[in-house]
């Protein structure tokens, strides 16, 4: 056994209890109420870095919420690679469907995870596998062998479209230099089938406001006569997909990059049991763009999505009122070389231009983010695919995720570095959702797969 | 200048003090957190018509809020009068649309009445006019000249649909019998032109609540493969009016009682500017069913409106989340001859119908009113159509109104009376909106003319 995973074997339990209390900090960054928190989030990871090992190690201010930088430099010759993490996680609401408090991490045994798995906000996206890297990199420091200068950016704005990382990128271009940036953010199609996310997909996001009379209506004097908001802004959403699922925006589809289909068989091979699949989330049929099987739709194609809609009265018992406005949040995710701000152009276009004439309509966009693909014959997917098939005993499968990290175009653009995807999630994770959990299996086994990938990285780069 | 008319006009400040006191008793039915506060309504009711000179006053209890009763029975052999009114109020949301708080009412002067309107929530619906009959009635006690037996039933339900006057009806028909029903919760057309509604649309209300997957999901892992029940609201909503706005539910018209050519031409003659209606609701256009002008539409045609709308994330920021569930409340408007209880089954039958299979679909109804007429040729009619030519020195016009009373049809089959809605409104009040008001000069006005209602009746039933 190495000095290594005798290490982390023997400190497993302080691991452990290092990340539940990392995950008693409700560091939601949409919710400007938990600001404190986030800061508090961000000055536990730095005091972590600190102890384990790193040179430097400071909370960089930004005009949102802070970005931790620490770095531990071995050897100007040797190679260098950028951990990207986030310790701010997604808005826990609705809170009646969690099971135990979302800050309250308690660890249960599940049938995925009879080793147990731990439950709480953030468990898995983003704080349980962004501080999988700490604590290898604290194992490698006390076993003497890390043959890699070493960076971590662990950000607390991610869940907000990680709003100024860009401008930290180019003010610290020279100190952030780097041969590869390694994030674990994302899944595994499962603990016995590894795999490594090669493509993500962008995200443009958008807000509408959709506008009737001046002010709220008594339904029975003027119902029938007068545009009612919310049912304009149901017929235009309809109006967003035709009855094969696809998306009527003209020009939505054109900068496509289609996968062939020795990809889309490729893809295919990788166990997928679509009952399971509806099982786990309790769908009686699944539902999606014609031609395209459930992996597909949720990787290789892009969509959209209402992630919320609001208007009118909303609260107990009956009241007969007509709004005077309507609201939804728009999220269309899309697939390499589209490119999100043409794509909320064209959507903003488009919906202005169905809105009958009876009504206002004000498209306001949010973060988006581009799509990205990894280079399977780089140097650095090589030494991921080497060290999972070293821990895992099996060689990781390519694989193509559905989600967007808008963050990873950021360093190919700004640092000109490629990123490996290197994520030990499971996609019944349930992030984002009540009740998400990470494995504890899960969070071990990639502490300890993250040493051999700079081992691998090292070597390779002689 | 009669006895009665001297006792108002020496009683003015004080009348309208004392509606502005009840007026700040937040008496919202729908929310049960303005329970206390309900009661307290009621009981400043009784206490009214106790110093008014009735014989009783009692707070009557129900499952629900309290009824009021009152009466003051002159002799055995006078026609008897049953007033009815009610205490509760509208919920005032949205606040932040209010110029002044909905519960501290104010005195303001505007274009429509020069001699000031009462801005406060409840002011038109329907305490002030309510109030109005209380202080008509007190006139007439002063002055010794009432002539009918009295009854009052002012509840406390009416906005959350009259859940229990039917009981109160059925438990008490010998104590309650009457002549005719009369009621102030209606409106005129204008100041100049005073009318009486003789028609009123029923009401059919519907709570849906649309399921995809069992849980919230992250948009990016599963969008584009699951069904997105907001989505697929928007889609069932959208499909529920053809691109004329005709209502798609099967058998919806069948009952439909269809209004003359010669009724239409008379309704076209009641002065209305299209124009003006659009400037005071800020619309730059109108919206409704093809071939029927904007009065038909908001009168004597059925509708479909979406009261409230409400699913996923609808806070601060951005959340890429596919929900689990999204509701809608929706109401029709029903006219003469449709069937409440028969639409809330079309209604339910057909919206389950349309639902995709990856879905699951709950339809829950709400309180129900049957739609309703007046005949003008009645006694009844006869006295309010003479009473107010006497105040307002024009014959006024039998108008149909868009809204709703479910408890008029109540009073037609308990009591088998029939209705007459002497309103003193205006369709510019705001009711169910911000900055409700009610005109100083409509209630002085109303409080002198049910006085003259009562003195025709008493007479025409000689």
């Amino acid at each position: 056994m190495s000095k290594v995973n005798e290490f982390i074997s023997s400190n497993k339990d302080r691991f452990l209890e290092e990340l539940l209390e990392l995950l008693r900090i409700p560091s939601v960054s949409a919710d400007s109420k938990y600001k404190a928190d986030v800061r508090t989030a961000a000055e536990y990871i730095q005091k972590k870095l600190v102890e384990a090992g790193a040179d430097k190690a400071e909370i960089c201010e930004t005009a949102g919420h802070p970005i931790v930088y620490g770095e531990k430099l071995v050897d100007e010759n040797a190679p260098t690679i950028l951990v990207y993490g986030h310790y701010d996680v997604q808005p826990p609401d609705p809170l009646d469907l969690w099971d135990s408090p979302p800050f309250e991490p308690v660890i249960k045994k599940t049938e995925l995870h009879p080793e147990g798995a731990i439950f709480a906000r953030g468990s898995a996206d983003d704080k349980g596998q962004m501080y999988m890297h700490i604590k290898a990199f604290e194992a490698m420091m006390d076993a003497g062998v890390l043959k890699c200068n070493t960076k971590f950016i662990i950000e607390g704005e991610e869940e907000v479209g990680s709003k100024h990382l860009e401008t930290f990128l180019l003010e610290n271009k020279d100190m952030l230099k780097t041969d590869v940036v390694l994030i674990s953010d994302t899944d595994m199609i499962s603990n016995d089938t590894p795999s490594i996310t090669v493509g993500l997909r962008g995200l443009s996001y958008v807000e509408v406001e959709v506008t009737g009379p001046n002010r709220d209506l008594h339904s029975g004097l003027y119902g029938g006569a007068v545009p009612n908001p919310i049912n304009v802004l149901a017929e235009m959403i309809a109006s967003l997909k035709d009855d094969k699922k696809y998306i009527t925006i003209p020009g939505f589809y054109n900068d496509v990059l289609e996968v062939t289909a020795e990809d889309r068989a490729a893809m295919a091979m990788a166990p997928f049991d679509q009952e399971d699949y509806k099982k786990s989330i309790g769908l009686s049929d699944v539902e999606g763009e014609e031609g395209f099987s459930t992996k597909e739709r949720a990787s290789i194609r892009p969509t959209l999505d209402v992630n919320g809609i609001w208007g009118g009265y909303t609260g107990e018992g009956a009241k007969t009122v007509i709004a005077s406005k309507a609201y939804a949040k728009i999220s269309m995710r899309l697939v390499p070389n589209q490119k999100p701000e043409k794509i909320t152009e064209l959507f903003k276009a488009h919906f202005e231009s169905i809105a009958p004439p009876s009504v206002k309509v004000k498209v306001t966009p949010h973060h988006g983010g581009q799509p990205y693909l990894t280079p399977t014959d780089s140097i650095a997917y090589q030494a991921a695919a080497k060290a999972m098939e070293t821990t895992f005993g099996k060689e990781p499968i390519p694989n193509r995720g559905g989600g967007s990290i808008p963050i990873v175009a950021l360093f190919e653009e700004i640092l000109k570095s490629k990123t490996v995807l290197m994520g030990f999630g499971l996609d019944t994770d349930a992030i984002h959702s009540p009740n998400e959990h990470y494995g504890v299996f899960n969070f071990f086994k990639g502490i300890e797969t993250i040493p051999e990938f700079f081992k691998n990285f090292a070597e390779m780069n002689k």
